[in-house]
């Protein structure tokens, strides 16, 4: 009954929010998203490092001041708060939070402290992940990014380990206690393989390559579990449904979309605003959007199962922000907006999906005014060029010039559509979103 | 009809959204607050340069990474966008605001370029404001702030100038056509005791005591045009219904709240953070909230209308963080979230108040890690010490240190309640929100 209701308000919304939330009275567009139930399939989009002045900037540099990205059209919008806790006391916080603390507090509904991979602070319990009992309730699952496979925002699903840095078997240094050796569950990149997560893609191939004790690597594991393992975009059209998938598309992260120059002091290149190369990408590497396509494909198998649970990750827009490459930024959160918008077409076409986007922690870079020498930032600093033709300068200050630009704590913009995404609206934690998702996952009546 | 059908969600929501946000399934509460039809009231309230960044800043040190501010406990949530556009060529946007252009963006529904007060970029228009709208069908107005009254905030509702600095007589060298003696409306000041807002409270005495070519000044026209003028907090026991209240409590801006120390470059007070001064704040100036309480006693009689438009602005969060003082701009914020539970307190007591809480632009502070001297921000910073007994770490770092802070452009969070509030769901634009007020003053059908 709930569900069919669910099915019901879905079809009203795909005539509705999408082309009436252009019109004047959005209220029963709203009104009509407001939809509870389960969830036949889950999709999360985390772009890491997005907080609301990546989303600006990549928005008025592509598309323009008055343009929309996909990720702008979801019905349900709200704001969460990222803050980790303190290693040697827990219930302290710690206002700027990484990728494994906050990934934790999504995929297990429990506050850590930073580098921790789904593993509590202090006494280091295993934390059961959202992966995982979706997996138990029947769910197939995947788990796609454009970083390393093994680091902190697709670990946190598939791995329990004491520190971030643990992603494969010749990592574990700071992890004695996870070592195999040790009657521990082995590294990131052993643990994801052992959880039989059914579409695994992504960078991070040299974390696989590495031998384990037996002298076998987890690649090996891999094929010999029944992985068809794929190495490049062209291995993508070996994918077929029914067989699980490890895709492994570069040594280490993969190459972002977009390049162009460094933000440097000023005055850097004021007066002379820079346009973005957008051919970045090898040939070899397939696009973030191009992946979750191919997920979608081999997840979606009615009758394989009540659904399937899928994150997707676009990493680099952090990579970026920590280098102060703003075009670079801006590519990968184009190129995860594409992404996303395959999600919402499938979304769309596929009534009970809730669809959720949103990021992990907030970063550094800020859209300023035009610098000049009396008054300009004190870090880093680059005249863009926008689609408005209107010069935006964007600066990034929150380190020295070559160090690594710090995350920051401002709370995020979380956005959904589908089933239970009415959670999201107002002012929610990102311990919440594993609530939500968990509530989506409900077995049905 | 529509109207009656509102009144009865709102009761349903009285009950459900403060209640059952809190609880797991926010599914109905949002449903049961997608309310449409026409306000009675209107409550907007505008921090200035209050974004994401300074709403999480307040929230951590005033009550803790786990508290909610009243603003955030509203039940409609979502993005707006803040962007100007060129003077020159007003096609042309500028990705970085001030608050005369974002003002005039909500009051109006137009665009324009900085430093304009409800004119039109390059063909300086007068633009018809929300207010005068109101006024038009028989609403009591209001106009509410700690800043000058004549400052951009307060004057994007009730005057039309080219350049925000004609604030007073004496003002006028930037707008010589709006100059009386050229048959324009007059300085700021002129114009918004001219407009016969109902209730006018801030700072700025000194503007309103400057002789105009007549002799007079603007405070006398107020007084031979039924005004009662009040000079202190003791002041506001003559406040009294049915007549016009002009209360100007600081000769500039009023005093702020908190005090600090400023944030300096590093080392700066790094290990040994800072617990600010709360009682800064003369006994003679009255807080916000104590002015918002006056306020809706004096807008608040059925009978006189259909109902009052006010808005309420917490305007000095701008001034120190442009001044890089986190105590200061913390208690701002503070002080803002009380007049706003004020607010909050009236639209659950007065079913059919739009009641809307959002900022006109970005601004500089952020979140960041504790510094080190191999990493720290660029800019200024400062420790404090949370109610949490945790250190935050904030940063100031878009102007060199002791000049002015600049804006940013990121987008805005904007949340509501009451009719019409879910239109602010998703993302929309500033001047959306002008749209949005003007459904709610809709005449009843």
């Amino acid at each position: 009954m709930r569900y069919s209701r669910a099915l019901t308000a879905v079809s009203v919304v795909l005539g509705a929010v999408f082309i009436r939330a252009q019109n004047t009275d959005r209220v029963s567009a709203v009104r009509d998203a407001a939809i509870g139930g389960t969830a036949r399939n889950i999709l999360l989009f985390i772009g890491d490092g997005m907080g609301d002045a990546e989303i600006t900037l990549a928005r008025y540099y592509a598309v323009g001041a008055a343009g929309r990205l996909a990720l702008d059209t979801l019905p349900m919008t709200g704001a969460y708060t990222t803050y980790a806790v303190e290693e040697h006391d827990p219930s302290l916080p710690n206002y700027v939070p990484d990728s494994a603390s906050t990934g934790t507090a999504w995929a297990t509904g429990h506050k850590t402290s930073n580098g921790r991979i789904s593993t509590s602070a202090r006494d280091d319990r295993d934390l059961p992940t959202i992966l995982e009992i979706a997996q138990q309730r029947g769910y197939l699952t995947g788990d796609v990014t454009t970083a390393e496979l093994t680091d902190a925002t697709p670990a946190v699903l598939a791995a329990h380990v004491a520190r971030r840095a643990c992603q494969g078997p010749a990592d574990m240094a700071a992890c004695p206690q996870d070592r195999k050796s040790a009657g521990g569950p082995g590294s990131i990149a052993e643990q994801e393989i052992a959880h039989n997560v059914d579409v695994l893609m992504g960078g991070g191939a040299a974390r696989f390559e590495q031998a384990m004790k037996d002298g076998r690597t987890p690649i090996q594991n891999a094929a010999k579990n029944g992985y068809e393992v794929i190495r490049d975009a062209a291995g993508l059209e070996r994918a077929k449904r029914g067989r699980k998938l490890l895709g492994l598309f570069a040594k280490g992260n993969m190459t972002t979309e977009w390049s162009g120059e460094e933000a440097r002091p000023y005055p850097s290149n004021v007066g002379s605003p820079q346009r973005c190369t957008e051919d970045h990408r090898p040939a070899g590497e397939p696009a973030l959007a191009q992946m979750t396509t191919t997920a979608l494909a081999l997840l979606d198998r009615p009758g394989a199962g009540p659904g399937f649970f899928l994150q997707v990750e676009g990493a680099s827009i952090d990579k970026q922000d920590h280098v102060a490459d703003p075009c670079g930024q801006i590519g990968e959160t184009i190129a995860f907006d594409r992404a996303i918008k395959i999600g919402i077409d499938y979304a769309k076409a596929h009534p009970g999906t809730l669809l959720v986007v949103t990021a992990d922690h907030a970063h550094t870079s800020q859209i300023v005014g035009r610098a000049t020498e009396t008054d300009h930032p004190t870090g880093s600093i680059s005249e863009l060029l926008t689609i408005d033709r209107a010069p935006l300068t964007v600066s990034y200050g929150t380190n020295l010039y070559h160090r690594s630009q710090d995350h920051t704590g401002t709370q995020l913009r979380i956005a959904a559509m589908g089933p239970q995404a009415a959670g999201v609206v107002g002012v929610i934690d990102q311990t919440d979103l594993f609530q939500l998702m968990l509530r989506a996952l409900e077995p049905r009546r």
